[in-house]
């Protein structure tokens, strides 16, 4: 299994940032699922309000002829539609509580989180600093031994050798230094970016956990509304729809009420 | 089976009032059943229309994190079914074009029926008014009848006596001929009333017939769609969805991108 901790050393060790900021956008994603499902709720309110609409008018409609009854049929399956998806926006609602709920409990965390690996931040930033500071000793050092070199070649005068001298022993001290300040500082940031990858990945294994519940919980949700709107499109062989041209008792019970 | 003619010659006579205004009636239900899925298709069109803006807004939401590849998942299922309610709204159309159709249809076979049945409504007419004056007569026979009785029975003068006798034997003759116009006349309205009873009731059928093919298009095509729908309701264990903690491989892709 491939872990954060194999896998975020990173160039100019910037693996912290990246991790750090991952798990912000966490935080991010939780917000724009709530306005997913939040938008989503509005548009099934919408339509279950003119489903609600739509039933009215089907009762509206001429009570006169013989097609009449079939208008209660229609007010009745579009009345069920319509409590369908206010079903739906009733779930829905309850869900955005829980991502609300989620993403308040990141916000907790992540900033104990945040807390928790200062000490890591700092060790990155000393590191960081110390491979500066070596990266240029390093080339003083260079200059200077190179200059000492020039200086003996072309002979020059003792004073000005050993002033050159004293330069590049600064300079190999300085250098070694750093390098000893580098091997420290290396060995403090690789045992605190080891245990901080580590934490880094847990929230994340939980969060996408936590995202895959609440993804999981719309969908079920989704097709539990689904199933229940089929069941309420009726068939046109049901005993409500039952048209029969051949049913005439149907049909002059029908007119017998105009008589 | 029950039919027209064995049951529409109703109180005066207006059984054939009763059937054309039944006939008519079947057009007012054709308008409404255009109009009521006219408001239907224009529902679905603004649910279509809200659920591509939602899929828009699914694209939008941020691509940093690890959550971000199932935006993708959520902006395509949201299409889809954004999809398949235009694609519902297009059939409705196609359907509300037919009814329109068959609107146009029925306007003119009821015109031609109505020239068709002109004889009817003149042999109910002429039975109406024929009972009515038939009732008159009897009425006026009767008084006048009674008047020569009370005559002879007071004594009158013979004069007066022989002047009631002629209008009596006028009453007479006028209720005779009003009893075999009468005779006449329900011959006559029995007959054609007979023939345009059966006349309804072949429209009523066709009518009929009619109404329920639409109503079946249209719970037919109702339910094609939310069949579809529910295959564009993704698995939270379909590929998109596949959110697994533990498959760091996609975090650290995902992670990857913004290295």
């Amino acid at each position: 299994m491939a872990s954060f901790v194999e896998s975020f050393w990173g160039e100019r060790n910037n693996g912290f940032d990246v991790l750090y900021h991952n798990m912000k956008h966490g935080h991010l994603s939780t917000k724009d699922l709530a306005d997913f499902i939040r938008e989503r709720a509005a548009i099934e309110e919408a339509y279950s309000r003119s489903m609600t609409k739509l039933a009215k008018s089907a009762s509206n409609y001429t009570q006169l002829g013989t097609f009449a009854p079939v208008w209660d049929v229609f007010k009745i399956s579009t009345e069920k539609v319509a409590s369908c998806h206010l079903e739906l926006v009733r779930k829905l609602q309850e869900l955005i509580k829980e991502v609300q709920k989620y993403g308040d409990e990141q916000i907790k965390a992540h900033k104990k989180t945040k807390e928790e690996v200062s000490g890591t931040l700092e060790a990155v930033q000393n590191i960081q600093s110390i491979i500066q500071a070596l990266q240029k000793s390093k080339e003083n050092y260079n200059t200077k031994c190179v200059e000492q070199e020039r200086l003996k070649k072309e002979g020059a005068t003792q004073r000005e050798i050993d002033k050159a001298s004293i330069k590049s022993k600064k300079a190999t001290d300085t250098y070694k230094l750093y390098v000893e300040k580098y091997a420290a500082a290396k060995s403090d940031f690789e045992k605190k970016m080891t245990e901080t990858a580590q934490k880094f990945q847990d929230i994340e294994e939980m969060h996408l956990l936590h995202m895959k519940e609440i993804v999981e919980s719309l969908s079920n949700t989704v097709k539990e509304i689904h199933l229940q709107i089929g069941q309420n499109i009726p068939d046109v062989d049901d005993e409500g729809y039952s048209i029969k041209p051949e049913a005439s008792q149907n049909i002059l019970f029908s007119i017998a009420k105009i008589l």
